[in-house]
């Protein structure tokens, strides 16, 4: 019955409640820092959550949302987590979309040391965020990373903070689909990546040699870090010296750069690209040799 | 002398003077349309729409501006445009950008025919957009399309006013450079870019044959007009249906899909490599037919 609550799916908690206002306190980061908690809005990021194994310590609903994601909700209660319901005015305020879905969770950070990622997997294509502000951008690089297959995107130096409302909404869930490192020193970074036997290129389509230069396509082929910088700026020379090689997307027509989304969507594709064509050559190899034997 | 205004650079007007009540109405497209023209915002969106030949009518500029752009202002004075000076209040008020910079120019509409692109060239890369309701992203496209060389971009159906204010800020000074075609009815389109020798693929990551497919990559070397749908909701199956194919942007990881501008940036340039490979191939067959005679 909806607009009734069963201890199933919740009960009803008032605007001045401190589980409410602790949760308001996360739209602000020196908050978030302090108890590594964020907000995920909405029924896609709450389920995204829920469903990749984020630590997801309340829930927050409003009635409509209840009974149009029964079943999220229910499976969200079932996991123990206390289910918070809200007017739609109490949400209004806690969220920061403009047409909030109803369906709000507290997450505990799933940021994790780069060294991890390392330590447990050996990634071949990374993507690196030198001091992207925008958090619309920094999201969607993000987004874009987990689709063209990324192991990892590091948000570093000054970079927006990935647990940013703005961000998290715009990464689509993908903030939680593959492993993202915070608050990462740059040069640190570069210095890792390379350990590890990853290449670092730098996006800059002022200096680079062009992406569809043979060469370039051929050393794409092994395991790499994109270096993208600012949105307004790009990276400035000190930052491209501390690339392998800086690389540029060629600009064909007549405008004067492309914008950071879209750049590292040709670059992070490219990268799929021909690394997949190795791959596949190396399984056709392999599977050729099993033949001969 | 900055402050103080001199025959060659402008005169000052107030907040009630016709011409800048004529402009600030073009913030409304009902206006737009009546007048066919719109308001270019800014010292980069000014100087491209002066600089590609565009009809700029008024140029306004606050007394700093004109002292940051004095080249720029005394050219578009030179060519006999009416320059106002307005204050910083007044500007602010007139241009729709949170910081504005202190400079926005009256053009007249710069679209073009659709017949007409195709009479006075053969374009063999054409972006198409299907439905694509946000001004942001549509610009963005736009910027995207004009850096991998396209020859048009194509604002069908339902799709965003190309003037809108967000629409020409995202483009970033491309809507002046490359043919932009506006109202069009897409299912005509489709009809008279497939007449001009283009193939038509939907960019459809449900339905599509992957982009990196060989057999898609082959048939991208031919003059093609790629549609894109709306952000949300994609293209539904009757818009499908116009295209010759469909074709996806393969998702490599977790992500449900990509943002429209990340997706158009990928095939555009997947267009754009093909193509360039391909017609670098015939040019350097024609050389060597050079050779050998």
């Amino acid at each position: 019955m909806p607009g009734i609550a069963s201890p199933a799916t919740g009960s009803y908690t008032g605007a001045h409640s401190p589980r409410l206002s602790a949760a308001r306190r996360l739209n602000k980061r020196a908050f978030r820092q302090r108890e590594r908690a964020f907000l995920a809005e909405g029924p896609q990021a709450v389920a995204e959550a829920f469903h990749c194994g984020a630590r997801v310590t309340d829930l927050f609903v409003t009635v409509p949302a209840r009974s149009r994601r029964h079943d999220l909700v229910a499976a969200i209660a079932a996991a123990g987590i206390p289910v918070h319901i809200i007017s739609g005015e109490v949400m209004d305020e806690l969220a920061q979309t403009v047409t909030p879905q109803g369906l709000l969770a507290v997450c505990g950070f799933v940021d994790v040391p780069l060294a991890e990622i390392i330590a447990r997997s050996q990634p071949r294509l990374v993507a690196l965020l030198a001091n992207v502000r925008d958090p619309g951008n920094a999201g969607t690089v993000l987004r874009t990373a987990d689709a063209a297959g990324a192991h990892a995107v590091v948000f570093a130096d000054a970079s927006v903070d990935p647990y940013n409302g703005k961000c998290v909404r715009a990464s689509a869930g993908s903030l939680f689909h593959l492993p993202v490192v915070a608050g990462a020193r740059l040069e640190d970074v570069v210095v890792t990546l390379r350990e590890a036997g990853l290449r670092i290129v730098a996006a800059d389509g002022r200096a680079g040699r062009p992406l569809d230069d043979p060469e370039v396509q051929a050393r794409l082929a092994g395991p790499t870090a994109w270096m993208f910088g600012n949105e307004a700026w790009g990276l400035p020379p000190e930052l491209v010296a501390l690339a392998d090689e800086p690389v540029a997307v060629p600009i064909y027509g007549r405008a004067e750069s492309l914008n950071l989304a879209a750049a590292a969507a040709v670059c992070l594709y490219a990268s799929a690209r021909v690394q997949r064509v190795q791959s596949d050559g190396e399984a056709g190899k392999s599977v050729a040799g099993q033949d001969a034997t």
